[in-house]
């Protein structure tokens, strides 16, 4: 593996990061070198040197796909194959993904292209590409068995269509497909517009992650690929917070994120101190008329939301699903629980594994967070992350925005925490009240009244209303 | 406990109902009375005596918290901790909440209030409150760890900011949220538009109504906080019916509903006799040109839908969520059953739990909510709820919108069971129609046809299509 | 059962297919005689021979129900009763439907129809019917207890109603309602405009389905109606791919495809190789400022979708659910399986029960669908139908929109596998392009460049982002 330390290290570095494929590079002499990556972090956006110009995305902890051009056709080199995932520091999965990572690269294209994909089966078993929402030959669409045959382990077939709408994409196999998604095969796909469209808004950041679900019993590596519902993972671009970059712009940038879902359940996103618009879907832009703000929109699966807001509000901002579940990290909901259990009848045996659990499950789990518990080799912490006033107590679909003022364009590195003016901060109330708060409440332009004592607060009798005819004896 | 009767004694009552927080007054001696709620009845709208004035939301089955002001600041006091619930007649849980009820308190502001929060933790861990959609300051956002330090146990902290934008957000906690949630901490928040909005149109009734999920085992008090999806009691604002108060309103009453979910799973809500539009999101009002009528909203996780329709159709209509499992009460669908097991193996053993088992296993469900089968205590009914024409065979997230044309605005009391004019019931057929449908029938100005025999329905050939191209052998 | 042969074998067999209902033909003289069905094939649309003109819809794998006029009302009869459902074929279901068939057959009707429903409850349980989302007065909104009584089992009640406004709907029980649904009861309901409605097109074919789910043990007959989220059975219509049939159209016809859901969980149904637009709900049609392109729309439960598209793309293209389990055949997610199994511990026993275990777990699941493993007796293949390339390797909601130029107006019959242009389809890489695709590539006008080498692809250097404030010790 590259370290991290030669991979910052220069045109050597870069050499080594783009290691060869294991496949003959005989077999494969006038095939694009497949470009891999070694490593979960976010690459900045990769600009195009070669074809159409166009804004790039950044990846959240992933990359975008170099091509070649070939007489005029972009050809990219997709190599599916067994990897290893570092889904959080210190927490690595045996996934199945694209080019030494799941997911698997994005592809930037530009709206009239023509593509070529070589895709090159190095699993133990077959599979396809579909392009999930192109406009593309039938014979193009990926779904083995209908509009191709699947491609046989050790294989390279070739895809070739012209990127004809632009949009928001995906791709994923189509041949065996739940194991294949359950094992982390997917990637992004952008066709950016060719020139100036009326319901594309160019904007300063343009973020792309995939949601997506494992289940991984606590320290094993491989994922349990029949589960349907109770995955213990929850993840974006296969990583599981505090292994998800922060999104880190500008006040006042124009952001977009595109969020496309192959779980198996809703993920309703949720952002914190800014409203967003719904700007776009795998379908295309999403007309004006139709837009309305919303904190939390939901990604259902196999579908592509593109939000759009400006970052006008300063620090740093929650950025999750707001399934609470899916904030934690591997907890195992069908294997025994230190708390949360049957109280009547369980308490002996519990308390033989763990000494305190009475007073566990007296006080909630927030020590969870806080205390060293031995846990299996390779496990990611239940509930984790540490922030400038001590443990975020979160996992999984957790990061953050963070917006500031001097935060350079272009600049994506992590800014650090924020430092908020004097005042701003949710305070322990000692007796008084926080002397830069009391004085802007004083003058805050609200309109005055009386300081009203406490005891007149209930002058206002109110009566139960007479309700739920359903309970007449109540 | 206060009394229902005590609480509707008059001046005596408030006083008892107020009553005051365990924590020390001399702790607290400049800090908001906190005021406590009791009782699960809907209470009617807090007409507010100070301040800007609005119009007021009704709280199904809860109550909105008074106020006071100083220096031009409207200074609330919440106080997390357990609470014991009534989720419907004879059933309680021991939940945790704010001031004496899970969910707590609905807070209602208007938009420009500068408005101050005291939060009080008398619970066993630390905690905090995210006042979900609100525009703040970063360090009023709640998020413990990344924008605060938690509130520990015993400790009072402040929150202040400016309610800059009108609209429907929630309040619950971010430090050990699966749990704190998963055990009932949350609440309404209302910031009224303080001038006409062109996208806000005044109603005639406004209700606001939390979907939140428990697992609570048969004849347990404790929710199960482990629990990611087999919840088994399905609540609105910590009710099952028959426990949920009726919406009851005037004919062509113009009425909001305002719901917000914080569960685990999507919850479609079902309106029957009506169509509505969703005129708002916690990310504000939706612009005219998005809306489209619905009978079914899907309310996401983490998500607030604001419905508005015109209750122009006399009855008792049911509002429900429309997953069927979410309409029943708790009955375990991880431990035996009674019915719905396999047959073919343990029909021995449930025959001895259940004597009259082959009967019901033949004959579907519908006698579980006629029979009175011996429950464990504390135990609500799973399938319950008696209807002018007998059980209505429901539980969990299911009332009614009654509508009438003689029910007074402003008056908010069930009006019992709608009358039917006659012939609009669904009878029994005995060999002729009922007169008065079958006069309306005649003089329907339906076009009129001759009464065609039935043997003569099937002159229209039809040939089966040939589809389904995979099954070649069919 | 009439055999397929025997349907289609002229007047005497729409004879035999309209088979008497069991009840007694003395006590039912006057009501319409009960036409069943004991196909699960597609019908052919019934063109109205009685009443107002309309463009019927197909519903796929079902039928419409024959009505008879009686002094200018509609009048259908409905029964309710068990029922065997050939969900795939070879594969059997005992379920509860209407009139021989699950789902019931789809009615339809014209705005200001004045309808009257005979339903004869046939089921070993009292039963009632609720028109979902119709304008009506309260007592025939079908919930029993509440609006009406139960229908005993053995009688029939008379439902009665103007279909006030036009659109697509459902019909299914609100008594037992749980059971009743996870059984099968259920139908669709269109109520088509009397004239020419700004927002409904008309269109070239109008297909109808329900998305309804089963629990069946591999093997057994009847449904587990206990199931509340572990389904093994995801279906269309009560059939399981390849048991669906295709929607097969012409070339730029305009497709209206109704989607009504009655499961527990959202479907995000997806088509490929289109853009579709929502065009209406069971709320009635959307005005078109609110309509955007989706290529996946989630289907909640509960709700009706409309969907509408240009068929502008020729091909074989697959129309499905995008959660990957919904695609798969029953295969036990709480049972053993036999792979993705916990692999440190279970391995001796499974190799027991598998000799080549290890094998499968090593290469994914792509094998099960070639493989000829031994299944219990009316068992649906987990991962099946055969595909122009090979198997498809789905189960479940998964069927194909067909469309070829030369599908002829009106005609509905599967045209067979598409027949790709030559250079179209994804090929093997074997050392060269294929040919068209390489011609065409040269001669599709874009932009020329140079074969850039694999060589030169990394020139732009790329620095990782340092992201994620939360590791700091990465």
């Amino acid at each position: 593996m590259v370290s991290r330390r030669n991979f910052l290290g220069g045109a050597g570095a870069v050499t080594a990061a783009v290691s060869a494929a294991a496949v003959s590079k005989v077999a494969m002499a006038a095939l694009p070198e497949p470009v891999l990556q070694t490593s979960p972090d976010t690459m900045p956006p990769l600009l195009p040197s070669t074809g159409r110009p166009y804004n790039p995305v950044v990846t959240l902890n992933g990359w975008t796909l170099p091509w070649r051009m070939n007489h005029g056709v972009k050809e990219f080199h997709l190599v599916a194959e067994p990897v290893v995932r570092e889904m959080s520091p210190g927490f690595k999965a045996h996934l199945w993904g694209y080019n030494g990572q799941s997911p698997g690269p994005t592809i930037e294209v530009v709206e009239g292209d023509r593509v070529r994909i070589f895709v090159t089966n190095k699993l133990p078993e077959h599979t396809s590409i579909h392009w999930h929402g192109q406009r593309l030959p039938n014979g193009m669409d990926g779904v083995a068995g209908l509009n191709q045959p699947a491609i046989p382990s050790g294989k390279t077939f070739v895809y070739e269509f012209v990127a004809r709408r632009p949009g928001t994409f995906m791709y994923h196999p189509h041949a065996d497909e739940m194991t294949q998604m359950a094992m982390g095969m997917m990637g992004f796909w952008i066709t950016h517009p060719k020139q100036k469209h009326p319901l594309i808004d160019e904007v300063d950041r343009d973020f792309v992650f995939l949601l997506n679900a494992y289940d991984i019993d606590p320290g094993a590596y491989t994922p349990k690929i029949m589960t349907m519902l109770d995955f213990n993972l929850w993840s974006w671009n296969s990583r599981v917070f505090p292994g998800i970059d922060t999104l880190n712009v500008r006040k006042n940038d124009k952001v977009r994120i595109r969020i496309g879902n192959l779980t198996m359940t809703n993920h309703p996103i949720h952002l914190h101190g800014h409203e967003f618009l719904v700007t776009g879907t795998d379908g295309g832009p999403t007309p004006k008329s139709t837009r309305w703000y919303e904190v939390t929109t939901d990604v259902a699966v196999g579908q592509m939301r593109q939000i759009e807001f400006l970052a006008d509000e300063e620090g740093d901002w929650a950025f999750h699903c707001h399934k609470s579940h899916h904030t934690m990290n591997a907890m195992g909901h069908d294997v025994p629980t230190m708390i949360g259990v049957d109280h009547r009848q369980v308490v002996k045996q519990i308390t033989k594994l763990v000494p305190d659990y009475m007073v566990m499950a007296e006080r909630g789990m927030a020590d969870m967070a806080e205390m060293t518990m031995p846990l299996p080799d390779n496990t990611a912490p239940m509930m984790t992350g540490d922030g400038p006033f001590g443990s975020v107590e979160m996992g999984g679909m957790f990061t953050m925005v963070k917006v500031r003022k001097d935060q350079k364009p272009g600049d994506y590195k992590n800014p650090g925490w924020f430092k908020h003016p004097p005042g701003t901060v949710a305070y322990e109330w000692t007796g008084a009240l926080a002397e830069p708060a009391r004085f802007k409440a004083e003058s805050a332009g609200a309109m005055p009244a009386k300081n009203m004592p406490a005891t007149d607060i209930e002058v206002q009798v109110r009566k139960p209303v007479r309700g739920g005819g359903g309970h007449a004896g109540h």
